[in-house]
C-alpha cells in the first residue's frame, strides 16, 4: 500500500543490503518525503571490484570500504541498522532482524550474490572465493604464505606445488587476480627470497568457455589473453574443473583429463544468490532461477507484490534482451536509482516506464599499463584502457568517500612497482608452522562465524 | 666463538624478532662481512606505537606495517625466515624453528614483551590488550560494535553499559586510546546515529599510580590529564582494578570499592616478556626479572654466553641508572645498532665500551592538536608537542617504508575530522546478532590460533 502524503505517517522504505544497489537507492531517497531504514550485516559498503587488490597485497580493506553511517549521516530521513534479515512477512509488511520486527511500506532487497561451486560445496575449503573482506584477507594469506612455504621447502616437487597457482574462472575477477599474482611473482617479489626464484612460479587461469572474459567483444578477449600470456600466465580455455581435493586440481579438456598439483587454488567462477532470495520465494511464491536469483517484473518489483523490489545481483531482470542483466555494479546502481525514482513518482500518484539499463561498457584490468575496455561504440586495450579503468574506478571510489589515499597508493605502487599491503594476518596465521605437508585446510575447517 | 675473517665460513648472525630491535640490528649489519638470518613469526615489521590508531579506525594495519622481505631485500647477506623459535641450544649453537635447526655464531633475541594481567589471565577475554594487528582489529570491532549495539538497545541501563568505555592503564597507550575514543564519540560519530546521542558516552581511564604518564615529568602528566578532561575523558588515578567479570569492572580507590558496568573494557597495563625469555633462562641459567625480562650484561649479552644478546622489550638493562630501561622503540633501536657495531668490532678483534642509552625524550598524543613531549631540556605541550609528535612518527614510519599514504590519511582526517578505517571485520563479526544480553566473550573464547 502506498500512503498518500497528507494525513498518514511518512512512507517507510526498508532497504536490505548496503552494496551498490541498496546504497544508491538510499542516496537517491535522501531528500524524498519518506523514512528510510538501511539494513546491512556489515557496518560498511564494500567496493567489491577492487577486492582482488586487497587479496594481492596492494590495498587494505579500509581503502575500498566506506562506513555506511558516514555515507548516510547527512541523510536525516535515513537510519542505518546493523543486522541480518532472517525473515520477511509480506502480509504484515515487516522484516525480522534477530528478534526485532522492522515494518515497511516499500521493501527493497539488494543482498547480492556470491560465487558458486556448481554443487560441489566441499571444494570451498580447498579453493576460496572472493566476496567479502575476510575472503580477501584469507586469499592474501594463502598467496603470500605459499611463497614463504616454498622458501623453506626442500623437496622440489612440493616446492613446485607451492609455486603453482590455479585460478578457476576466466571472468573479470579471475583475469584480474591472475594478472596481479603474475606481477607479484615476476616483479614485486623478485629480490625478496634467497632459496627460491619466484620467476619459476606457474600461474594457471582456467576457463570453461572458449575464451576468457566471455561477456566482452571477442577481440578484447583475445587482447586480454595475449596480455596475460605476455605477463607469464598460462591461460587454458575450454577447460572444466572436475575435482578439487587436497592439493590436486583435476581438469577436463575435451577428452583429456589432467591433474595439477597446486597448494593455492583460487575460485572466481559461478553465481549463487544470497539465501534471502529463497526466503522471499517461500513467503511470496515468486520464482527464482537456477542460481537462486529472483525473477523480477519490468519495474523491478516482484509478482503480486508491487511494493517489494529486488535489485542488483540478486535480481534476474530479463525483460530487456531476453537474458538476465549481468551482476555488475553499474546495473545495481541504475536499478537502485530507478526504484528510488519510482517510489517518489508513486507517492505523487504517478508511475514510470519500465526499467531500461544503459550499458556503458565493461572493463577489466590485466596489469599495470594494460587493460581492456568494451564501451560498445569503441573498444580500448592496453595503456588507454588502463587509464580509463583507473579514472572510472577513482570516480566510483570517491562517490561515497574520499579515497585520495587509494590514488596515492596506486601512484606509489606504479612508480615503485611495490605493494605495500602484503601482510599475512588473521587468526589462521598464528602460529605459523610450515611443514612439508602443510595445508590450509585445517585452518578453513576451523573458521566458524561466531555470534557477538 | 668468533670466526676470524680469512679461512672460515662467514660469521652467522641469527636475529630472532623483526621489531624495532631486530630490524635495526639487521639493517646495521647489511654491509658487514657476516651472514644474517632474521626469524619472525610474522612476515612484516609492525610499528606498534600507532596500533591504537588501527584500533580506533584511523589507519589500516598495512599503513603501519612493512613487509620484512621488502625492507631487507637489498641486504644481500640477509635472509628472512618466517617461523617461530621453539628452542635454543647454546652448546651446539643453534635455534629450533619447527623441525629445522638454524645454526648461529652470534644470536640476538629481540622478541619483545606484551601486556600483563598481573596474574589474572582470565581477565584477558573481558579486556583485550593491544599488541598485534589481530588485537587491534578485535579492539576496533568491539569499539564500533558498542555504538551499534547501543543504537539498538532499548533498555536504558544496558545502553549505558554499551556507551561506557573503560581503559585500564594510564601510560602512553592508555592515554592515546582514551583520547582517540573521545574524539570518536564526541566528534566523528556525532551525526551517525539516530537513536543514541554519542555525546552521552562515558570514557574512564584508570591508573594505579598517582598520575597518568608516570615516566613523564609531573607537569606534563598534569597537562595531559587536563587535555583529556577537556576532551571529556574521566581520569581516575590511584585506582586499582581488583576484578573484571562479564560486564563489571571492580575497582579500589583507597578504601572505597566501586563497580562500573561497561561492555567495552580495554587493557593497556602491565609488562610480560615473550615466552622465549623463559626458554633462554632454562637453557643458559640466565636470570629473569619478575616480568620475565632477561637480565643482560653491560654489553647486552647474557652471563656466560658472550655471543648471545638480548635487546628491546625482552631485555632488562639496569646498568645505566639502576632501574631497567623502558620498553620503548628508541631503546630497542639504539640497542640493536650497538650490538651490530659490537659484532663488527669483535670480528676485527676489538670491542666497544658498555652500552649507554641516549634518552631523547618521551611523547604521547592526546588528540588532534594536543600532545605532551618531555625532551629533557625542554617540555612541550599542546599544539607544538602534537606537531613534534607528528614529525617524529612520520620519520620513523618512512624509515623502512614509504608511508606517504599515512601522511595523506592523517592530513585528510585532520581536515575532515573523519576516520576512514572504522570497519567491523574479522571472523567474530559474522554473523552479527546483537541481542540485549550480547557479549563479546563467546567470540574470544572461540578464537583459536590454527596451524597452517
Amino acid at each position: 500500500m502506498i500512503n498518500s502524503l497528507e494525513n498518514n505517517p511518512p512512507h517507510q522504505v526498508v532497504i536490505v543490503g548496503g552494496g551498490f544497489g541498496g546504497l544508491y537507492t538510499a542516496k537517491a531517497l535522501a531528500k524524498a518525503n519518506v523514512n528510510v531504514t538501511l539494513i546491512d550485516k556489515r557496518n560498511f559498503h564494500l567496493f567489491q571490484p577492487l577486492l582482488y587488490q586487497v587479496a594481492t597485497g596492494t590495498l587494505s580493506p579500509a581503502d575500498i570500504s566506506s562506513p555506511l553511517r558516514s555515507v548516510l549521516s547527512k541523510s536525516k530521513n535515513t537510519k542505518v541498522l546493523l543486522g541480518e534479515v532472517s525473515d520477511i512477512d509480506p502480509e504484515v509488511q515487516q522484516v525480522m532482524v534477530g528478534d526485532e520486527a522492522v515494518p515497511y511500506d516499500t521493501l527493497i532487497i539488494a543482498t547480492g550474490a556470491k560465487h558458486s561451486y556448481f554443487g560441489k560445496d566441499n571444494w570451498e575449503k580447498f579453493a576460496p572465493g572472493l566476496k567479502t573482506v575476510e575472503d580477501a584477507i584469507e586469499m592474501r594469506r594463502r598467496i603470500f604464505t605459499a611463497f614463504e612455504a616454498a622458501e623453506q621447502e626442500t623437496d622440489p616437487e612440493k616446492r613446485r606445488a607451492w609455486l603453482t597457482f590455479v585460478i578457476v574462472g576466466g571472468g573479470p575477477t579471475g583475469v584480474e587476480l591472475a594478472g596481479a599474482i603474475a606481477e607479484l611473482a615476476y616483479q614485486t617479489l623478485k629480490e625478496d627470497f634467497r632459496n627460491i626464484d619466484t620467476s619459476e612460479t606457474r600461474i594457471l587461469l582456467l576457463e570453461g568457455m572458449d575464451r576468457i572474459l566471455p561477456p566482452f567483444a571477442p577481440e578484447l578477449s583475445q587482447a586480454a589473453e595475449a596480455s596475460l600470456k605476455k605477463l607469464g600466465v598460462v591461460v587454458q580455455t575450454k577447460t572444466l574443473v572436475t575435482n578439487i581435493e587436497n592439493d590436486i586440481v583435476t581438469l577436463k579438456q575435451g577428452d583429456e583429463v589432467k591433474e595439477i598439483a597446486s597448494k593455492t587454488i583460487l575460485w572466481a567462477a559461478g553465481v549463487k544468490a544470497s539465501p534471502i532470495g529463497k526466503v522471499l520465494a517461500e513467503r511470496t511464491g515468486v520464482e527464482c532461477d537456477r542460481a537462486g536469483r529472483v525473477i523480477v517484473e519490468p519495474d523491478l518489483s516482484i509478482k503480486k507484490h508491487s511494493n517489494i523490489f529486488v535489485i542488483g545481483d540478486l535480481a534476474n531482470f530479463s525483460h530487456q534482451n531476453g537474458k538476465p542483466l549481468p551482476g555488475v555494479a553499474p546495473v545495481a546502481k541504475q536499478e537502485g536509482e530507478y526504484v528510488a525514482g519510482l517510489i517518489q513518482q508513486r507517492l505523487k500518484g504517478n508511475t514510470l516506464p519500465q526499467f531500461a539499463y544503459i550499458d556503458r561498457g565493461s572493463l577489466a584490468m590485466i596489469s599495470q599499463n594494460s587493460a581492456v575496455a568494451d564501451l560498445g561504440f569503441i573498444k580500448l586495450k592496453g595503456f588507454f584502457a588502463w587509464l580509463f579503468w583507473l579514472l572510472i574506478h577513482i570516480y566510483f571510489l570517491i562517490e561515497f568517500d574520499n579515497k585520495l589515499v587509494v590514488i596515492i597508493q596506486w601512484a606509489w605502487n606504479y612508480i615503485t612497482r611495490n605493494r605495500g599491503a602484503r601482510l599475512i594476518t588473521g587468526q589462521e596465521s598464528l602460529p605459523l608452522t610450515v611443514t612439508s605437508d602443510s595445508s590450509y585446510y585445517t585452518a578453513t575447517e576451523n573458521r566458524q562465524p561466531i555470534n557477538v
